[in-house]
């Protein structure tokens, strides 16, 4: 069963290797546990609804609570402690886009407002309730989930906005396809939320982002469904699957999305090179996209996150045996990991990993094989789980991510990791901080950092430790080029940075776009765009 | 010298072979040329410009006739009748985004209407005045055409709106780059105007169409500059690049656009491979699309184009062998040509053409090297010129193109070939009618139709048989599945179709956005939006 107060499957436990703990207290200081509460604490301060029962709507409380939170570091804390303050009046399942009708009708007739709701894994504050006056009815889409038509000559599947990542490709691989998307929070999130937040997939670089999948598709308005017809390209005026993706449910309920789906390969792999030191990987990986090089994915991790990696990997026997033969290549102390993917056919693999080898030599790289490959395949949606080995061990950790062209990124990528790295200087805290370049464009790359800190005693002083590194960050990022997110949207949590990179005019154009479709306010307030 | 009543440079002058002015004869019957006007004649009849001198602006007649009309077919015989109907009050050349705003005020302040201007080649109605009370005023952006910066890390190039295809790849070329961005309109068309109208370019299978080029700039609005910064891909929130894209003048004038560049390959070929027919090659080339085979560029003729381009090639002797040889392998009568390139590194390239040669012999094509393929790069950009040696032959030739999804491509492409060729049937007229495809993707394809027919008595009567023709094939389009425009854009001549394809609540969208850039509807009108 899910997790009502974390991630993913209760089943599902990752454990914190001893070593790990060690390399951690080293690099932080002991852990500070805090207490959990249970859910039927949380239970207990559900509030009564102020919605009239309705066929569609359940309004149970346990719903209730495990619709109010998505996965950001706040929503986090406010599960572990139980104080979720706000929770949705009600939720909705509809399995039909005349039953989301339906309910963007009811809204209107009762004044509603509605929160559009895919897997509920928004890491950026999406799906939480507002306070106000008017009843909050979250609408979850996890009953439209089927795969409803596939067009196998124009490689076209219709799905429900409501498919998971594995409802996606189970009911695509069984024809023989793939969609290709797969962002770490694959196993839960939907089709339609990744539509509706931009989202990308750790082998974009083959597939494209959401925004290169996204053939099409319905959503349904107040002034009813808007379709947006399929084309392979079209020079007719400006693009609306634009201005859909990345509407976060501001504008609309998505109801239906047609996605552009692959042939499954005849061949993957994946192949871990180390590098002898930051600089030399950072070109290495400029040079492979700028090259054209037909990979699948490419992924660069900074020297602490390669060290920290082979810290909480386990296998410190292995771990020391890999480390030794890498430094007599060249790559010892500073050495960073870099894996990649090639995804096709045969022939095509062989010529791109040719390529890449090539390339990478000519950086000092050392080529390591399939086996860090292949660890990495294993655990690609593992990593959201550590959260839960991090907190039992007391500590905290979350990430954030941005892009910018490749003249700033390793500029930016510094400046983020100073402003985490000395965020907790007045409470005399050391945070633990590290990052990934994940996807990579000619232009330039996405960066994604993980920090770890101690909570402090409390909740609330984990809460105001996170604020304080989050907003640092975020400043550094909006000030310095960056895009305040490069995969997870905006949400609440990023809108104040959001101005910064749309500009006065460019915020006065959506502002624009969300009266013109919800004049009202009644989808999705807060989000996106500030009230 | 570039024309003033036609296309390209007056030293250009491409002529019909004989074994081609025949082809035609016995398939649309003999010619029938129509006298042309001259410059004098149409200087004539310029009337004195409603506008009160400006230091920035022309009122020479001249140039308010060189930029009065477009390149499409009702441009055409208007130019060449020298009945223009409406010309532009003036003409500014702005140097500055300063003065871009500078007209920008002026339209304000005096009331007029502004008609943004880029190379002029337009074939959808984009830059020609309509009537009404308000004065014209077009803004040529042709002396903005400088590479002001250049990126060389993230491979960004910043240009100036004006700058043409030519332009572009000179300044670019000097410094080892390419934008790889090569409509067949190059050698006149404009980046700004490439932004604004969705250009396509017959290398986007390599490069991207220019919606994939274009990284970010500046938008001079009513309200100010609206700056889109470059980022290599980003989740936060719509995509405001993506509204500018398309946007044909309504929302504001490009002052300064971003591009994303790539080093010069080290090696570029173009090949022709022969398929029997034109079942087997639509298989062929989907097939290499959805195979994702790193090629540069694909384009399939089909029966008739292959024969139409084998017959006004010229050299009747030399093709008659190619045709010999053509058919003891197999492709024989009904014959469809494919020309593809690789561009890229030598060992990718290879890589390349291996897989492709493979796969098309699969499909039964034989392939022929390089010699048509050198043939077709040395005459990209000639086509336009066609129109002239067909026009003095007495024939009057236009294009129309579409994109849809594989499904339905062979379907829609029959569809639109038979409402032109039955088109004039009551005027007991034959048209020749014939089609390629070249941009393709994995999940349809452009559709790009040729045709050619005797323009009848009179101008008038020419122009009728167009727009009986252009009505049939567009309305064809609209109410099958295809895009209005594929590469053209919308402009006047295709915006009674628009409102098919976005649908009334897409049309009702794009309205308020230009209602909220343009509330006077001073820019462009009647262009994208009918009035």
């Amino acid at each position: 069963m899910r997790r009502w107060n974390g991630w993913g499957d209760e089943a599902t436990v990752v454990e914190l290797p001893a070593n790990g703990a060690m390399f951690l207290a080293e690099r932080i200081s002991e852990g500070q546990p805090l207490p959990d509460a249970s859910l039927e604490q949380v239970l207990a301060r559900v509030p009564a609804s102020r919605l009239a029962p309705h066929p569609l709507i359940s309004l149970d409380a346990e719903t209730r609570v495990r619709h109010a939170r998505g996965q950001s570091l706040p929503d986090w804390l406010a599960m572990r402690e139980g104080d979720f303050g706000l929770f949705p009046d009600g939720v909705a399942f509809p399995e039909t886009p005349e039953q989301i009708r339906q309910l963007l009708g009811l809204a209107v007739e009762r004044d509603l407002v509605l929160i559009p709701y895919g897997g509920g894994t928004s890491v950026a504050g999406h799906i939480n309730p507002q306070a106000g006056e008017r009843p909050v009815l979250t609408v979850s889409l996890e009953r439209m989930n089927r795969l409803m038509e596939l067009d196998e000559d124009s490689q076209i599947a219709t799905f429900g906005p409501g498919a998971s990542g594995p409802q996606v490709e189970s009911q695509l691989r069984a024809r023989g396809y793939t969609l290709g998307h797969f962002p770490q929070s694959w196993e839960l999130s939907t089709l339609g939320g990744w539509v509706a937040s931009r989202s990308s997939g750790q082998q974009s670089l083959r597939y494209g982002r959401i925004e290169q999948l996204f053939a099409g598709g319905t959503l349904e308005t107040f002034a009813g469904p808007m379709a947006l017809p399929t084309f392979p390209a079209s020079a007719a005026g400006p693009d609306l699957r634009e201005v859909v993706l990345g509407s976060e449910g501001r504008f609309g309920v998505i109801s239906e999305v047609r996605v552009r789906v692959t042939r499954l390969a005849e061949q993957e792999s994946f192949y871990a090179v180390f590098l002898p030191n930051w600089s030399q990987a950072l070109k290495g990986i400029r040079s492979l996209a700028q090259a054209r090089v037909p990979l699948s994915m490419l992924r660069l991790s900074n020297a602490i996150e390669t060290e920290t990696q082979l810290a909480l990997a386990g296998h410190p026997g292995q771990i020391a045996l890999l480390e030794k033969y890498l430094a007599l290549r060249g790559a010892g102390a500073g050495k960073c990991m870099l894996t990649f993917g090639v995804t096709g056919n045969r022939a095509q693999n062989a010529a791109s990993l040719k390529q890449a080898r090539r390339l990478l030599k000519g950086f000092g790289g050392v080529f390591t094989g399939t086996l860090l490959g292949k660890k990495w395949e294993h655990n690609r949606f593992r990593f959201p789980y550590l959260r839960h080995a991090l907190w039992s061990a007391g500590y905290v950790v979350d990430t954030l991510e941005t892009a910018t062209d490749w003249t700033n990124v390793d500029s930016l990528l510094n400046k983020i990791e100073a402003s985490l790295r000395t965020g907790l200087k007045e409470e005399g805290e050391r945070v633990h901080v590290f990052t990934h370049l994940s996807h990579v464009y000619g232009e330039g790359s996405s960066i994604y950092t993980t920090y770890v800190y101690r909570p402090g005693g409390s909740y609330a002083e984990a809460l105001a430790r996170w604020s304080k590194l989050k907003r640092a960050a975020s400043e550094v990022i909006a000030q310095n080029r960056g895009t305040i997110s490069h995969q997870h949207g905006v949400g609440r949590d990023h809108a104040p940075w959001l101005p910064v990179e749309k500009g006065p005019l460019g915020m006065a154009a959506l502002r624009s776009l969300a009266q013109h479709f919800d004049p009202e306010g009644r989808l999705a307030p807060g989000v996106l765009l500030e009230d």
